[in-house]
């Protein structure tokens, strides 16, 4: 089978907070060349694209990229050749938030935590997005703190109201998360809460894996192929973990895991395939260039399985072969395929190499002096 | 408020199997005494009810307590003033099962699996049990060994014809497993699994909890609150673990997780609370009767948590004081309580001792003597 | 056994930095009368001894707790009855420990985090502190980012340095800490790591346990034994997580494991007892004296145990009766016992109104207004 | 740099109890063909070394392995072209090792306990093995079962006398694992307990990794890398795991975790590369085969590395550069290089093809009938 067709249509959507500065509770460590706004972060994720080829759209993160004339920024993004992805919605990080969001026990917090989905998806209006990303950092952090089923009762509420909102050919993607920074209860812990929540709703609600927020052992590419099964599957944010929700570049981990996620998904269409992650210590641009080849070089070896012989060995019960068709097509090194791919469609075939050659970075160093740098909490 | 009505109705299940020998891996320890057939593993489980007062039906595991006449089996019960509980289905020891049951590959060993849940429900005709409790050890060793969801189409075939077969008043319990005895997938992993597959099929289908089938860092309490808030909790599979599926006395390991597990179903009707436990090391009637107490201990500080005060903490955000509402009932020895009403029962306030002091241990040493012990894998 | 010596003896120190702000990465809730230097630190930090009687010294954090004249610091905790207990260093804030402290691939970073150590100890000659606490953020977020075994050997060199200048009756403490904010490896990751580097230097070095700081299914209780019986064991940092090292009160997320490390530990002389964590939803002070107070239930429970009776189970093996022993301590309802300590004392009874009542968050809350309030980064 | 040299003196020791039945707790499924003595296991431990070129010991485990004449056995591995590996101890089979075996609280348990490990080196004497291999299955299931710190004064005694019955050339490697026989306390838990006692010992003392006993999120390549600069690390039990000690095919679940490893100890001297692994679904002889080239591969990946590169990288904190220089290796398809090995020294250059087409399953499987399968028990 020619994998060709398939790698060529892959599209991988970057965040446009992978450009900011970021960290742990410890440190941000700043880097030079950072963005000041929405604008330069779009400028960099162009730099993405046009290094790697597959990566023409960019997530937004309201309010952090929250700006007066989105119409603006939309041509803006037209104009290098991008498009806006996901509006991602943000209710943690006011004061207000402090016990939650959409499932907190005070009414008024309640309705300001919607009244900003709802925003949110004003702005998938005017921005030309098709998809919300909905991510609660509710929970509590003791026993007792809260009513466990009195929250659920909350947060669905809320869903019903901004499912409402959505118009035609707008989605919400719900996902979810085992901890942090709740501690002691997640309102959305696992794929199963979110699950039953998008059930009910109906079709324009399906569920976002994001690949760093399951408990130990937590077997993903299981989830996919269930998701996928229920059609529930909506999209991943990927990035990859030893431990927590650690951010690290998509496939740094666990390559083999990607493999396996990929191995469940490459063929199935309208999955969004997006990024989160941040970039702690390593330089960002390269880091999400790094990250967009890490899915593809997946994504090859996934469809350079064998299916047939698959097939065969699974029906005939036998493991080892069963289990050596996969690995054949993991063990392949596919990085000449690919090279040949950008090569065909004009590109420098080693991306990173022509990235750092480029010169982009040494000038927005120089460039970018003054002003606030980008960063989470702005 | 009076907890002791709540109290003196409360019922625990005890399984036959934890009255027989049972171990590890590594090796199986034998005990003196242990029963060489179900009647007098029944024997036994009436002990336990006779001291506790409060654990009056026995779960059966087929084939490991088949009998020619499950008619006389269920009349022995009624003489020792039990009834048969839960009917649990094997489908993991015959070396037709190696690569699964239900999901296996193979439609000769599906169909064998099949016939095998289904002559559960007659032993349940036979013996008035209401309830089939269904677990599958299936699953993947190895990545490519089977096909994912293929596998999940097989499972949801055969739960159809099974909840095609319950008649009135029967139901069945779909059990999930994270992992073990399968190490790379399992076909029901999680309460997600079983709750979509249970949701599907209708109100005759619900999911037990199994207390030591979580990946670390689950929130259990939260499964639970959410699935009765789903009306989709059927019951407890009790035991404790501190690392996989220990298979210690429930309460053993953790016992203020039992008591927030209590909390969230104490006062819920209709749910079985049920023992899935073995005693490997410790002997069997009294690590049944052990376990029964730190069940009914962990309800009845469940039941003292003071809800009017829980609330107003709630509501007004503070989460100090709402975790001292429940830790005050948590501190609280709810020993001497206890005490009292096995008193008002005719019961001896402290059934260990009672049990020591009763000679049934030295009885059962000297009269089982021949035969082959029950134990797992008979 | 009368175990009110032992208890009227116990000293637990608390942490300045738990009553500034503090939270997630994703976000600090400011609280209002929130310390603005390290003096009203120590004014909170007395509040908590005003109210349980048993917490007379305060841990600092350097360069948190930086001041211009440490010999007026110590005078001023003189004056509220309180002593300064550890410092800890911090050589994880500053945009050169990007890549590591002491263990960083640059020789003049190495340098300068050697030199803040070496400061730490003036600090500790000048405050009359008798202990060093030593907690490195060093590792990699990526596999071949440094070389492991170099990154010991750096380790190793700064810490012989560091224990070189340590005078007499001076100590340090190495903590490890299984992950974060490193990600791939974390240079002191285990109990192991920081055993075999003390155990080099000599007897002023020893191991500090976090109680937050371990992988899922970690026994502590284990760590802590061990440690005693080489004679390693310094001291504590106590607080409690359910999943990572969520800094939550000691003994919120699991008193029962926090019963069982006091059991090892509640006699031994000379191990340092020392709160760690932060209280991010609840208020400061508060949650320091329910800290308090969990630690001193759990050792009053802990010295309640009949040792004889222990020891005569184990020895004849029996599993039940020897479990029944420890728990009987445990399910003990110590509250009255300790109330009556505190009024023997000449305090409230009941610490957690005692301080509601006294007016002190009224007062600073209206007091300290105005400047910087006190947080992890400043 | 020519990495062929070292791979062409690249050993890997299998297992004798591969070769024969295993399962789990639930179910040991019987193979056809599988050895009925060790004498049939050596044999089958022959086609592995026949097929791969370098497996040519075998590891031993007592007393499954017992015979009436080990000079006997030692000469038919000879004429095998095999030498004996291992001798692997168990002191957890006999219903005395109920409650342990060195650190069992009564003292004949100990003693028996002691003197089949002095056995086993009477053994090693017959055999010609320089190492003994010690796992201990000792700890406890229950809080307060036994006491922490007397079960290891009894295991350090053990341990001194074993040590002192070395002879020259003689050592024994102490292996840890997190948990399982024992469910709550395990003796040997961990690489820094079994570091503790072997340093005291002396050099004949050195610790084993079984890279599927750790904690989750434990970073293996640490230890090895910290035991390694400590002089103590003995060598491997190599198998994979997914969740617990799964005893999956070295490299099936995580291959960049094998290949990680083997960058830190590839090119060390002295250290054994031993399988500890099951196949409890895939036939043996073909699993042993597959696990021997899994470690292989990974070997040859991790010579492959450009260590100058990587050095350059990690001096000058290039972060990217340094993680790209890594896993260029890691993406290498080194199958053509280690067919063209094994051409080059007569070999099929496709050993899993090769032991198929051999015939040799068919043969076992017709002529081995009759008599008990060899397996965990026997």
């Amino acid at each position: 089978m020619d994998i060709r067709p398939r790698l060529r249509e892959q599209r991988i959507e970057t965040p446009s907070w992978a450009y900011g500065n970021s960290g742990t509770r410890f440190k941000v460590f700043a880097q030079p060349g950072v963005p000041r706004d929405p604008y330069e972060k779009l400028a960099d994720a162009a730099q993405v694209h046009r290094f790697t080829g597959i990566a023409p759209s960019v997530a937004l993160h309201i309010p952090w990229d929250k700006v007066d004339d989105y119409a603006d920024l939309r041509r803006h993004a037209d104009g290098l050749g991008l498009s806006i992805g996901a509006i991602n919605a943000n209710v943690f990080q006011d004061d207000d938030y402090k016990l939650g969001s959409v499932a907190n026990p005070d009414p008024r917090v309640r309705r300001k935590a919607l009244d900003h989905l709802l925003e949110c998806v004003d702005i998938m209006d005017a921005t030309g997005s098709d998809t919300l990303k909905l991510w609660f950092a509710d929970g509590t952090n003791y026993p007792g703190q809260d009513d466990i089923r009195a929250r659920q009762d909350r947060l669905a509420e809320a869903l019903e109201s901004v499912y409402a909102r959505l118009g035609d050919g707008q989605r919400f993607l719900l996902e979810y998360k085992l901890f942090e920074p709740a501690f002691y209860t997640t309102d959305v812990p696992d794929w199963g809460t979110a699950y039953a929540h998008c059930l009910r709703l109906g079709p324009k609600a399906q569920v976002v894996v994001d690949t760093g927020h399951h408990a130990p052992g937590t077997n993903i590419e299981f989830i996919v192929a269930f998701l996928l099964r229920e059609g529930k599957l909506g999209g991943f944010d990927f990035n990859s973990r030893f431990y927590a929700d650690d951010d690290l570049m998509v496939g740094a981990a666990d390559p083999f895991q990607l493999f396996r996620i990929m191995y469940e998904v490459a063929e199935e269409p309208g999955i969004a395939f997006m990024l989160d992650q941040c970039h702690n210590l390593e330089p960002k641009i390269p880091g999400q260039i790094r990250s967009v080849m890490n899915v593809q070089e997946a994504t090859a070896k996934a469809l350079l399985v064998d299916k047939n012989a698959l097939k065969s060995a699974q029906e005939a019960g036998d493991v080892l072969a069963a289990n050596a068709v996969l690995m054949d097509a993991y063990n392949t090194d596919v990085r000449p395929l690919l090279a040949d791919l950008r090569r065909e469609a004009g590109l420098d075939p080693d991306p990173m190499a022509a990235y750092a050659k480029s010169g982009y970075f040494q000038e927005i160093s120089a460039t970018r002096v003054g002003g606030a740098q980008a960063g989470w909490g702005a």
